[in-house]
């Protein structure tokens, strides 16, 4: 499938353009399909009213930022801290669970052979595929199934597995069972009462080693010239906490 | 090549054996070889005066903290940083410089098809190629070569170009060079007078575009059952900056 | 002169009643004046639509969020740091350019023994004069003079020297002047640029010593029974920040 | 009392001479009573090995500095965020608890009318007299008895109640009894743990109404040319989180 991105150069802005068959309204004003259909990267292109776009071919981070998600979003800093802390790589096989929007799905499936992502939810399920659909992800595995009940779970050998729910703590069998020895149990709260008690039930399970519960802090710095540099004004401040254990017998 | 980790308990302290062919001497104590050799992930095993360790098969993240390091290491948050805002992955292709200790092209080495990093410097090049070893990574290749002359880098079609040195605009006009359309420069420094003149010769460059400069700050917290949850109460504060720059054109 | 502090309960709003003489308006519903007349701290009291609110005795910090402020506001967290790193205290002198909205100086009045500020500008000057009068302070000098023309500066023996101007480097001159031996100088700066030039200008004067720059960073928690356990999601990510240098000579 | 500080130039290393009948000894060498004696602030001294030194006169902040301490200091930027919230000032009276090394006891001493303080152990007292004569306080009440009896506490009318103590909870009908209407309890703990069960007591209470919880994060940073811009590579992480209360009625 072919996609374009539209930057609006003045306004930190930018159009994903997938559909070209049609004119490309906004409240700049109007790009028609022929525009769309001749706009190479690098060009820039203005719509009748003379306000100018950037066309750009859209990297895979600019696509990701496209996709459907939840209100709670993670932000991307946090899924990163989960491949600086546990290292899965080309040939390494995930569990996700719940899989809400996919978005952690597909930022793990770009980076790792295989996902396989558990989500009771029929909606969610529905969402996640379709944003795995617009990435172009084919290493997805979508499963309906209760993360919480070892017995609804039939995979081994995992080498990561994920989780973002309320209640992670119910989960730690399961972990258990499909976890191959060295790999990892990743869980993110936005709570420290969750982090708190799952970190304690974590050190009653002798087959798991707490490896570190933290917090990652990101800084957008503003540069312009000789005059501005600073961090932004106003940012996101808290978004949750990694619980991070790895899986010893 | 066979590793075992040895992890004092009471300590937050590892040891990595991989001569299987000599006893163990630590201050803890004396664990023979044939103790070593007999060893297996899960157990414990004990000094002759008792102090007891942990066995463990070490995960890449475990090993990846073994490697050898020069004085200024960079977190593995901010080689993360750069997987989460690239995006590169499975399939692509990197140029690192300059090489250093290996630190970022081996963790990049993990994560995509090929790592293509540069260095002049023969000791650089000597650990950096043991590192790679120690960690089972093929896909990295060392040359020699000065990465601010266009000329002496003859790689094109680039996803990702990472740059860690004291001069990162010197090496722009290579970095236009080599990547290819949609592919990402990445600079680190530690201070931001290199981060806000890496900038200001990035606006001039028509080129290259802007994504963002972000700062990533780690906070590591304590758990233990319900008397203590708090951060660390000391830690590194700064390691450094990092732009993110698309290639347009 | 009486204030009352009507705090609607469910939404974190406050309300200050300075005119007793008219019913109070808000989208909450009316307050008659009756009410107001009679309304004492601790009690509640409802609108016609029966909308409660708290009755409270402004605390000195509460009425001074209801001063009137420019765009950009120093938070109070920087003004605290004032303090803590100069100590100034009831003995103490000050003097503050530039004046603004008045509100460094009317945080300050009520430390020390008097606040001597100056500003250029009429408009500043008497929006600051009306918040110092209702703050109920009287220990402000509000004067106008080019705090960049030591001539026009003619104090002497000051124990502390604020300054929250775009460029304060034009001042070093003048605090050279009027700070006693030991005496503190302290320049706020929302831009790092500007940061660097003031500490590179201080360097060069033999008659001060840099004591530090600092930043601070400030992270309101949210915590609700044993569920919510966490920074607040959005928050100022950042205001300025500070240099403090001692006069030696 | 006489002081003078001597500034090690090439270190950040500062030394207080509080007796002017002896040598100075120390790893950079001798000055002797005699230079001592003659010593003017804003002169360079040398030791016989050569090793220059500032003369200064110090100022509080850096007397503050060399107080005796406890283990587990807390930040001055922590001390000045009640100053900051509470805005206590030259005629409020304050109660401390518990006394420790007297180091809030003596920092608010600074600022405002009177501070009481109260702690059962002897050897705290101890310190803490000295560290107040030190600074020549003369404002601090030191008194013996139990903090969590509202009995064995008989003043009134206080205007803000300071706690730091490891079960500030068994405080709170103390500080309900003390306070004045409109006054200030403020709790300082390291751990989360305890900021919850404290908010959580507090909520209970309807003559208390919590204001905020906080903690702040100091970042200094390093200034030099226009090469060195940025925070400094290690610093102490967390110190504690503070809690603020207002007295309704």
């Amino acid at each position: 499938m072919r996609y374009l991105l539209l930057k609006y150069k003045k306004k930190d802005k930018s159009f994903l353009i997938r559909d070209f068959s049609q004119d490309f309204h906004s409240h700049y004003g109007v790009i028609t399909k022929e525009q769309l259909r001749k706009a190479k990267p690098g060009e820039t292109i203005s719509t009748q009213t003379g306000k100018e776009f950037l066309v750009e071919e859209p990297s895979f981070p600019e696509l990701f930022k496209k996709i459907k998600r939840r209100a709670q979003m993670i932000p991307v800093k946090d899924y990163s801290a989960i491949l600086a802390n546990t290292m899965v790589g080309k040939d390494s096989i995930c569990l996700d669970a719940g899989t809400g929007s996919g978005a952690l799905a597909c930022f793990l499936a770009r980076f790792v052979k295989k996902v396989i992502t558990y989500d009771v939810r029929e909606d969610h399920q529905k969402i996640a595929r379709k944003n795995a659909e617009f990435l172009g992800l084919k290493n997805i595995e979508f499963r309906s199934a209760d993360i919480f009940n070892p017995d609804e779970i039939d995979v081994k050998n995992i080498d990561l597995f994920t989780l973002d729910v309320t209640t992670p703590w119910d989960a730690i069998e399961t972990a258990d069972n499909v976890l191959k020895r060295g790999g990892y149990l990743v869980s993110y709260s936005p709570n420290l009462t969750q982090i708190a008690r799952m970190v304690n039930s974590l050190e009653l399970k002798e087959s798991f080693e707490l490896i570190k519960v933290e917090e990652l802090i990101e800084r957008e710095w503003e540069v312009k010239g000789d005059r501005i540099l600073r961090p932004k004004m106003r940012d996101i401040a808290h978004s949750g906490f990694l619980i991070f254990a790895k899986k010893l017998q």
